[in-house]
């Protein structure tokens, strides 16, 4: 029996390159006592995963070069020498990673809680850490009050898409930053929010001016950059700033440039906080309730943009950087069950 | 009878220049009904004023070009229409300037309520907004944990000292970051902090290093510039940072850098809040209570560095730029009652 691993095999300089990662095959091995193996199903494409990649002071260790590189996954159990699991359990292994299968102890195997009516990818987005990250973010941090306005930035994407629907169903008016006439119609028609950018077409104080006369209370920070020192140049007194990511910045070595003018803190009374969502975790049965019942209201949509096949999975993650995927990245490794 | 008053002449480009500010003679004018006439006593010089005289994005309108300059000041009420003041009444006029006499409606004055057992010096110092912002900086924002490490800078000014005994008092571990030997030595011999580090001594990353081996878990920001860098780069993981002040870049134009690598602020979770004292007013009895209780207890020490002469003021107010100053400055604008 054949596992396929994806490992690391030198820190990328700048934009991920074809060499970076390598796709290695080797054997199986058999399972110990309480081990289990399960056959992945999704992978999570995720912008941190490129921050795993580089050297850079970071929240977890960096995956070391010659490791197989670090993911959130979802599978089904093929083997089992715990008590705790069966053949067929749906599971999520504590510590995914790039690869078809994935072994590991009982304490590092996490059982899926089954939401029948809702498909397994939603389990990997809007139901996983994806809407974790948006809900802790805008809820604990934002903290958006009705008629307040509040800014998302890559807001087509999965992380931003929950959130800016969360600020709508607090009541807020939400502007999304996102790439392109496609991505910010989607935002409008489909998604409800107030007003879209698109951050390809220039001028984005402009727009924010014109979208935003009243100011902005909640910047849900995604980006870095450009983007968010626009933002923050409009942001009111007392805003809040959810920092969850600056994916603009992963592909640069060296350090992450903040707000252009960092006096607007002062002045403005801003708060800034950094989070990451396995801080929550422990909080997670709160936000996957909530979630899926607004799922299953029809208050709260999601798409996921599924790439098959194990092989194709460096050259996916490219298209978090480029804008290129549509929705919830994830890696189809195996067939569902 | 004449009045003086200090005028801001132009706003300064860089370090504040003689002729920026002018002083000018005026007559009194005679009071209308419901108005009083303060013979002011102190005026307080703060890092603030130089915000105040330009013309950057801020909290407050900045004084105007040929306005008088506006400050926090206490005095005696020398005339009053108005039944809600006597003569002799000690005062605080809402909006005090830089200035001999304030006239002001009964409402733009606010009663002083005197501790008879502190001198007046200690209203315009820790007891008065110098006390809240450290109070409610360090308290509200801050949080130091017993056993955490707390950095200071700016540690042996106004609030500095005040914020930095406050964290000794709620059991942390507190480290002073101050210009020259003598502050460095007032911090730990006087005030009992557990380090203090000279920054004009070069190295202040070493000295971090050294002081702080566990890392630092509270920012307490005065700064700004490349000392706050030293100290966000060694900030852990849900590290809190108040931003009461970046002195350091006031006599600068244009925008203000923050931390340089900000990407710390996501990695290691930190929350960065600007907070202004004057949001805090309604709620400063409790400071002021908690603050007078640990200054007749002997555990917050204070010192005030009086300048005399309202002629002075221009000049002595480049003393907090320099570091000349040796406790909170104020000037005597006519002598205690």
């Amino acid at each position: 029996m054949k596992n396929r691993q994806w490992v690391l095999r030198r820190r990328p300089e700048s934009d991920i390159e074809p060499g970076d990662l390598e796709l290695r095959e080797s054997d199986v091995r058999p399972l110990a006592d309480g081990e289990v193996l399960c056959r992945n199903i999704y992978l999570s494409l995720d912008p941190t995963n490129r921050i795993w990649m580089s050297g850079r002071d970071q929240y977890l260790p960096p995956v070391e070069v010659g490791a197989v590189m670090r993911g959130g996954v979802i599978g089904v159990v093929e083997q089992s020498r715990s008590q705790r699991f069966r053949v067929g359990d749906i599971v999520k292994p504590v510590f995914g990673a790039w690869e078809h299968y994935t072994i590991a102890g009982e304490k590092a195997m996490r059982p899926h809680k089954p939401a029948p009516d809702l498909p397994l990818t939603a389990q990997m987005s809007v139901l996983g850490s994806t809407g974790m990250t948006a809900y802790f973010g805008m809820l604990d941090i934002g903290r958006p009050k009705p008629g307040e306005t509040v800014v998302v930035s890559a807001a087509a994407g999965a992380v931003g898409s929950i959130a800016a629907q969360i600020a709508k169903i607090k009541g807020a008016r939400v502007i999304g930053i996102a790439g392109g006439r496609a991505k910010c119609d989607w935002l409008v028609n489909e998604l409800g929010l107030d007003g879209a950018i698109d951050y390809k077409a220039g001028d984005i104080g402009g727009a924010l001016d014109r979208l935003c006369p009243n100011g902005v209370d909640v910047n849900f920070e995604n980006v870095g950059g450009r983007i968010m020192s626009e933002v923050v140049a409009r942001m009111n007194d007392f805003g809040r700033m959810p920092l969850c990511g600056m994916i603009s910045t992963y592909n640069n070595e060296g350090a992450i440039p903040g707000p252009e003018d960092f006096g607007r803190v002062l002045m403005h009374r801003l708060l800034i906080q950094g989070f990451i969502v396995i801080d929550y975790l422990p909080r997670g049965g709160e936000a996957l309730d909530q979630l899926a019942e607004w799922v299953r209201a029809g208050k709260l949509k999601w798409k996921a943009h599924v790439v098959d096949g194990l092989e194709n999975a460096a050259e996916a993650l490219g298209l978090l950087f480029s804008g290129g995927n549509d929705g919830k990245l994830l890696v189809r490794v195996s067939p569902e069950p």
